[in-house]
């Protein structure tokens, strides 16, 4: 069985692994990334981690996640706010130079999506369509295994999709975006204005749901639409063999996932209504995934 | 080079080309399609046309275009409003015994989207997203020169997407699709709901737009808008090379085309402002698509 390097490259600290191809991690490593301190502290720090890993050099490939959007083309971390003076950073080349092995570098919920797909809740799905329900909204379709990023990166870009052109705009995204009104942090916001400071995160509001609290039972609910909304674009859109949600929500999931779904029947034809909803499954999607984008070009 | 056999099957007449793979037809055979008169009428005679083709044994393969939902991995015609007797019924593999030929089938809004981007304004571009902006809205996801049509045939149902939720449903569409808002027949309901029996088509609410009339401009800016919000979820959803976009409302494209563009540009993040949007090339979408199927297909 073919073995590659997973790399999990986040602001604050950075993972590799040796990875088999059916997503099992054999070995890890993990370090501060001294994101801050630039590529010349980042990179060589994260090649030492590389030729620390077992028998490195017969590994079929590295993959590496990183936060931000990424030219999957050209294999350049187009810009990050989390990792300073990675603008337009051509990371897989110079990682190429240093450790002799073929690179792969997609952006962290690409991967992540990448994982489920291929050895998480979407294996053997022919079109999956990955969303994280956390902080934020995003998302990733991976298509016969590989993923489909698009022309420039925004395929998944589902945190912008309008839901309702109706509301007001926040953080630059469009009036009444998905993550604007379905997100745990637009979940907080909500609340708290409902609430007031009692609120300190989605999961308050959640409680107060489960109290019975009749304006929190009516946020949830319009969340539970917005939610099935931007999963009815998804499905006319592209008609995936099944949906794959991961993210923070989940640790909320019995109080809006059965619902958002019977809303979601009510909002497309009947042959698109049991596209299966799943629930991600891998504990370590990130790094799991990195390894897989090797795989995924036929390393 | 390959010759390979397109058809294109309605309700009213049925067409029959053998056609070159670079999409020029060679040859053309036309009847009625004697599409009410049930299998055993329409079969027969299709057949007759197929072997009336030029030394058809020699070509690659057949492929056609039905009107309505098509079952593309069991090659069967799941439905048809347009021809009686074909619900669930085998085209492909009726056509396979009778001709001793391949045969592969999907509906003519994806051969038309497969047409134009193999041979039409999409070509060359790896992810073409095609929409017919006509009487109705459909479309058609073609990825790397195969169509996608999803789980069940579903993607590219982009007339069906939501728009505005908080506006009326119509034709068992979802409140507020696009279809119901802003395709030709959705612009005749609202011509004749302001300006009365005068209104016939949506041309009609066209010419009073360039007469400068307050409500038409009104009309025709909100469907300005509503289109290119449409076209926003297919942005963020899969972020295509290119749009291609064909149907009847471009005959009256100066007035709307270039305005619902710069409505998109206002919807998307900066690198998805960009997407070409491009105008159907072909004369013969249906035709020409339908024979693109089997070379799809790598025959």
């Amino acid at each position: 069985m073919k073995n590659v390097i997973g790399i999990d490259l986040g602001g604050t600290n950075v993972r590799v692994a040796k990875i088999n191809e059916n997503g099992e991690i054999l070995q890890e490593l993990k370090s501060p990334s001294y994101g801050l301190e630039g590529p010349e502290v980042v990179v060589p720090n994260l090649v030492n981690l590389i030729k620390q890993i077992d028998d490195y050099k017969n590994c079929a490939g590295i993959g590496i996640g990183v936060p931000g959007p990424v030219d999957t083309v050209n294999k350049i971390m187009t810009l990050s706010s989390n990792l300073t003076g990675f603008t337009n950073y051509p990371m897989a080349k110079i990682l190429e130079e240093a450790t002799g092995l073929d690179v792969y570098i997609d952006n962290d919920a690409n991967v992540a999506g990448l994982a489920e797909a291929l050895v998480g809740a979407g294996k053997g799905d022919p079109i999956v369509y990955y969303t994280t329900v956390s902080t934020g909204i995003g998302g990733a379709m991976v298509i016969n295994g590989k993923l489909m990023s698009g022309r420039a990166g925004y395929a998944g870009e589902v945190g912008n999709l309008i839901v309702d052109h109706t509301r007001e705009s926040f953080n630059n995204l469009n009036k009444g975006a998905t993550e604007s009104e379905a997100s745990g942090r637009a979940i907080t916001r909500k609340g708290q204005q409902i609430f007031g400071d009692c609120i300190e995160s989605a999961g308050d509001v959640f409680k107060l749901y489960t109290e019975n609290d009749p304006q929190a039972i009516e946020l949830v609910d319009q969340v539970c639409m917005d939610l099935a909304i931007m999963f009815s674009h998804v499905a006319h859109i592209v008609d995936p063999n099944c949906f794959v949600i991961g993210g923070g929500m989940l640790k909320s999931k019995e109080i809006w996932f059965d619902k958002m779904i019977a809303n979601y029947k009510t909002l497309v034809h009947p042959g698109m209504a049991d596209i299966p909803f799943r629930t991600a499954l891998l504990d370590e999607p990130g790094i799991v995934g990195a390894a897989m984008l090797p795989i995924s070009f036929g390393k």
